[in-house]
């Protein structure tokens, strides 16, 4: 029996834009497991109540039931040792951890001052009260006065991204010279402004922008070809 | 014959501050190699001519000469395989790559903002005008301006520190169960502070509180028995 996968959609069933969900559906490609998923929303919570907490990505691997992104990637790590590894040593995996947590913490920040308005755009009607009101908390103001004056925070954007810039000019990945767990993590951030928005965040002449499209044409273009703007 | 390092001192010549020359010094204590350090200025350029640039840190190892803190590195961990591993495998050094420029161009500049005056109160005279006007060039104002805030900017200070602190809830180190060169690349910014400032950053119940002192502790006390502050 194959995996499943709780994977959060938009008022589209195949609008698929959660950056956390993107890290283990990329995570499962990577390591060449066949998975299905099922398009869940964030008021969906009795669907998952099975897994005792109300959020996805949620991984059903036969009688596991297992939840977080990150703790789904060590699991997929240790469970199937033979396929590909995510993290290439237990090293690795807990030097990730901190790139990991930067992507949730700032990277994400930055996009969503970027495009919180779009996401919002694309909700399934169900969803949109508890999106902004928890999101209006969280900002301390309107998702729309968040966005209004992103075509000038954009051009503050670029300088965030220093560090994976030094990076890349060194090595084509986080990983070394193939993609591991370390390029999705950040990857998947910019997979949720590419399925939610139009707005351009990067310039193509950035060495972020080269390391994106190949990870968005890795695995068959896997990222690629999911419901979204060709930016 | 041992190693030698030129290694950045203040108006004392034991007050050995910068953060570049730190990460060399831990590294050189984590693969256990004996070397001496030769206090060296800004303004010494001649003293290290002979490595065709004009910073530190500079190794000398027989008839090699190293120069830049992450070529060292990398240097030391292939030219010493059978000492401890600063990395623990290439994938690890690939993926600690973002965690060194993170360190680098975020972490160092929140710290450069909080205790830049008190690095020039600690620098040899010769040094002083070139250290004034390259710094105030970068910052766009005088040092004095850099910091006079200070008292209210390190209130944001602990925010940056969160990608440092969701790594500190889970394991000791960013290598895990044991220090790598990811965690000197981040410490040797706080070691930067403590050489140089009394200003406190840190809050004594933080996880990075805890975490830096257990580094202050490792190797002896390599890190804490140098000239500085007790903060």
């Amino acid at each position: 029996m194959g995996l499943k996968l709780y994977d959060l959609a938009g008022a589209e069933p195949e609008r698929r834009f959660s950056p956390y969900c993107w890290r283990t559906k990329l995570a499962l490609v990577h390591k060449g497991l066949p998975f299905e998923t099922i398009p869940w929303r964030f008021t969906d919570k009795d669907a998952i109540s099975f897994s005792a907490q109300g959020r996805v990505p949620v991984l059903i691997d036969g009688d596991q039931v297992v939840f977080d992104s990150w703790t789904i990637a060590t699991y997929l790590e240790y469970a199937y040792p033979d396929r590909p590894s995510l993290f290439r040593g237990e090293g690795v995996r807990a030097v990730t951890r901190f790139i990991n947590a930067w992507a949730d913490v700032v990277l994400s920040g930055w996009i969503a001052r970027l495009i919180v308005t779009d996401i919002f755009a694309h909700l399934a009607e169900k969803d949109r009260t508890y999106f902004r009101q928890s999101r209006e908390k969280r900002f301390g103001m309107t998702l729309e006065a968040v966005t209004v004056d992103r075509e000038t925070n954009v051009l503050e954007f670029p300088k965030s991204l220093q560090p994976i810039r030094t990076v890349l000019e060194t090595q084509p990945y986080f990983g070394g010279e193939e993609p591991a767990y370390a390029d999705y993590a950040v990857f998947s951030c910019f997979q949720w402004a590419r399925c939610t928005s139009s707005f351009q965040l990067l310039l193509t002449d950035d060495l972020v922008w080269a390391w994106r499209d190949r990870l968005l044409s890795a695995f068959d273009g896997f990222a690629r070809k999911t419901l979204g703007y060709p930016v």
